[in-house]
């Protein structure tokens, strides 16, 4: 019977699953486990700490549907649980391997490095298993195989991280290699057992509608329905919108897309079109405080069709139906109905109307920023947007089909957005069909986590790093402690740094003091077409902030003083 | 009746236990809690994120009995948990200070960012209790007080961290002033209801010994006992020693100091010296991996007197006793005894001869580096070495009394170093009685936290950040992989990183490609007396290792082939 050492099992599992490439920090408890990383056909892309690993491997499973995060007992294990709380609540399936003390040194009662000291094993199991769908400490080489399994089915089923410890010994037990043949669940889940009376309440709600519209929102796992959305959109022929967790799924360029609803952080034309109509498809519904304007959306909910990944919600009544397997059969149902007959189709919504082109005399504004990156913005970039105000702007940019997007909107962790390039990058290096990562962040956000520059560099997908460098934590500001010093940050120099972290390597960095000096940069072919790292330093004002920031908090002081 | 805010309250509490200043990374839910940092009379430092602020906290708590860490519910708090885990297992007292949302908020029942989305709020709370000795988060203001004064006691009795959650409206209740005045246990522990009996069995033991030693070790909170520590040495006269942990409570500058010991890793006249002793006074032993040459001490525990910040264990006999308490007492009884005129006084140990005062001809070796760096420090410095290559070398560094110096010997998270630094450095300057902040540490350390240099540069007391810089984590490499990839580092420009981070102020980078260049540098007096920020990368070769690194693997080699 031919064997396979645990940790090749585990490493061939996570390629059978379309990864390609591991992230994490060495470290000697797991050392054992990463001789096995490239014999299983994967590359191992080290970065600077865990924190990045974390996010990195966040932004790998975005694109390619699943990740991998090697990081050893303790310390390095508990620098990665920010990224996993974030994975865990977005729902993006990273697994997360940390590499064990023997279980030996474990039985023989001295203390270890790594441990608290007091001899026990298992204090970062149980804090992690808090933000794991799945975890298990492998034993037993009699049950590995099936434990592994059982934590990659977990995290595919769930869409969210699991945790798999491997003790330096047991890393090198032999299994059968044919436990290889069985097949994991991936991402196809089966149908629900109402998806038949789920779609006949839809058909009927739509039936009786006279201007549906759809939503795109970010509260499922986005690989394998997106082009499901996209065709419902295009049968269906009604006006469709995202949100701030859902732009990115669907191109926005679109005659009858109509912009990103987020209560009052809307355009007046968004938010009047979502509002009037009498029946919305809401894909994968978030209603989370920064993916609804903090709460601002004016909506019935006995008008809403919610379609998520585990149930379906028509009105008030739930089915246990999938979006997975109701949204395509749905379209085909519209097809064959009359229900496109029956109904005047819409008028394209100016939802952009209100934004001026003029370009600024003197410094950038969030005004001006996000509208004109729209031109600068292609098919075939990979675009990330940090929380903050990045992540509001970015709303503004139109971003077409071909784009993938994304920004992290219920975790909401500054320092997020720079990490999540470097392993989107490498997905979209290993995808072949992405050419340029641009980030959006702010200078604050960036300081947590600026020594992902250095690997973010090196892997093919070109990357553009713009910093909104606005002297502190502005989105902060407008929550409390306008003039505060500590939503200051200190003054760093981001060029000296950009080109400091990767000294072997051609890269251009600019300082982008006014709306003009941006402008022509943005309008150069040269730039444009770039195929070394760029990094833009953009100055802005500390209290400046887009439109959809600044009308949340102003309707919020009126509703206080009302 | 006078009252006062909660948030108040607790860094007035803080003021009184000695604490300046708070570290952290501001974010919504804190920012309440932020507006009362100043008006209690602490200073605010903010750090690039939050594992530099744990690290930070930690550093400063060495040096100034404890520490505050003020971080935001989910994301913030999650990435500092690396670093409170290390203090929990140093013994070091941080108090963790978490902002969350308001009562009112959890309560609508709405999903809010941070969270991991399914309305619950004890998961993280949960998480931190596997690292603390107490944690709360308040809802009563009733017996709010009540709780803040039971963590800081408990993380002073322990020496360990300790966690409060404090919702955005709580902060903002009133409390009785008067709840200010009772006391708070602080440092100052009860005595043990056996120290007579311990007592007395210690001077039955040194009456009945011919060469007792002292072995001053890292296992209890420093900061009340180093006093005791060095007056037992005074009036014993024996020899005395430090471990990886003990090394910097005691000064090395003693006729009679030999050494530090860590078992095979020892300089042969050292181990010599602690192995052929009767009777071992060890004060505050720590038989972990790293602090005991990976287990190859050489000691009978019927000879072992081990003082315990809990306990006091003669031989094989455990006390109720305390070393706080005793050790005062036990320099006062040998005193009033006729002990040490039974005693033949014992000679000094020649434990550094082994070592080569040669400047090698070309690149810098660990062999010469660290005797080198013996000459250049000084009373007045704090010093910092981190895990690896640093925390073995430093043993060859002579550290006079009135140096400040330590390493996490039990957590051994790289990346510490530069971190905790920056706390020393704030601590420093309180204290009044340092000048310069040295630290040494690996690149690949360093990268994990390399935007704590940009906190470093800002506070008073002169850094100086010296980079092992050997292409990789040459300590992994002895553990596995010798040429794996996994074990390489990218090349950085750590002077440029340097200058970069804080392109404000005037600094020193240098890169000494050689031993003569690195002698040369450290001879300057305008380098010995810098008043501006010094950075200092030195090419090592990649398999260069200290002696105390090398010795234990052959030995653990040998060991293993036999």
């Amino acid at each position: 019977m031919s064997e396979i050492r645990i940790g090749e099992y585990l490493f061939r599992r996570l390629k059978q699953m379309g990864i390609e490439t591991a992230f994490g920090v060495p470290g000697d408890y797991e050392l054992a486990l990463l001789n096995y990383v490239e014999p299983a056909g994967l590359s191992w892309i080290g970065t600077p700490n865990e924190l990045v690993g974390s996010y990195a491997a966040d932004g790998y499973a975005r694109l390619k549907g699943a990740a991998a995060l090697v990081t050893t007992f303790g310390p390095g294990e508990l620098s990665a649980l920010c990224g996993l709380g974030g994975s865990f609540c977005e729902m993006v399936p990273v697994l997360h391997i940390v590499g064990y003390p023997s279980f030996a040194a474990q039985a023989s009662g001295q203390i270890l490095h790594h441990t608290l000291g007091d001899k026990s094993y298992d204090h970062y199991v149980r804090m992690s298993s808090e933000l794991s769908c799945a975890t298990t400490v492998l034993k037993d080489p009699g049950n590995a195989t099936a434990e592994i399994d059982r934590v990659l089915n977990a995290i595919m089923y769930h869409s969210q991280p699991g945790y798999i410890g491997i003790t330096e010994d047991v890393v090198k037990t032999l299994v059968p290699t044919a436990s290889l043949n069985s097949t994991l669940i991936k991402m196809t889940l089966p149908p629900g057992t109402e998806d038949d009376r789920a779609l006949a309440a839809i058909m009927a709600a739509l039936e009786a509608s006279k201007n549906p519209i759809i939503i795109v929102d970010g509260g499922a796992g986005r690989s394998s329905w997106a082009p499901h959305a996209i065709e419902l959109i295009r049968v269906l022929k009604s006006l469709h919108f995202n949100t701030v967790m859902g732009k990115g799924v669907v191109g926005e360029d679109d005659p009858l897309f109509a912009g990103c609803y987020a209560g009052v952080g809307s355009s007046l034309a968004t938010s009047k079109a979502v509002e009037e109509s009498d029946c919305i498809l809401w894909l994968g519904h978030m209603p989370s405080d920064f993916n609804t304007g903090m709460f601002t959306e004016h909506i019935k909910s006995s008008i809403v069709i919610d379609f998520q990944r585990f149930h379906i919600t028509v009105g008030q009544k739930q089915f246990q139906a999938r979006m997975n397997t109701v949204l395509p059969r749905l379209s085909q149902s519209i097809k064959s109905s009359s229900i496109l007959s029956q109904r005047i189709p819409p008028a394209p919504v100016a939802y952009l109307s209100q934004i001026s082109a003029e370009i600024p005399t003197s410094m950038i504004t969030q005004a001006w920023l996000w509208p004109r990156l729209s031109s600068f913005v292609k098919p075939g970039d990979i675009i990330v947007a940090e929380t903050g105000t990045s992540q509001i702007g970015a709303v503004s940019t139109k971003m077409p089909q071909g784009v993938y997007y994304w920004t992290q909107a219920v975790w909401g962790s500054i320092g997020y957005a720079i990490g999540a390039a470097v392993g989107a990058t490498i997905a979209g290096k290993e995808l072949g069909q992405y050419r340029r990562m641009i980030v959006f962040t702010g200078e604050g956000s960036l300081q947590l986590t600026v020594q992902a520059m250095s690997i973010l560099n090196r892997h093919g997908v070109v990357p553009y790093v713009f910093i909104l460098n606005n002297n502190g934590y502005t989105v902060e500001r407008y929550f409390e402690g306008w003039d505060a010093a500590y939503n200051d940050v200190p003054d760093w120099d981001y060029g000296g740094l950009f080109r400091s972290f990767a000294p072997n390597l051609t890269t251009n960095t600019f300082k982008a003091r006014t709306a003009a000096e941006l402008d022509k940069l943005l309008s150069e072919d040269s730039f444009q077409n770039a195929t070394v790292p760029q990094c833009i330093d953009m100055a802005l004002d500390k209290y400046d902030a887009p439109e959809g920031l600044t009308a949340i908090f102003d309707f919020k002081k009126k509703m206080a003083g009302a």
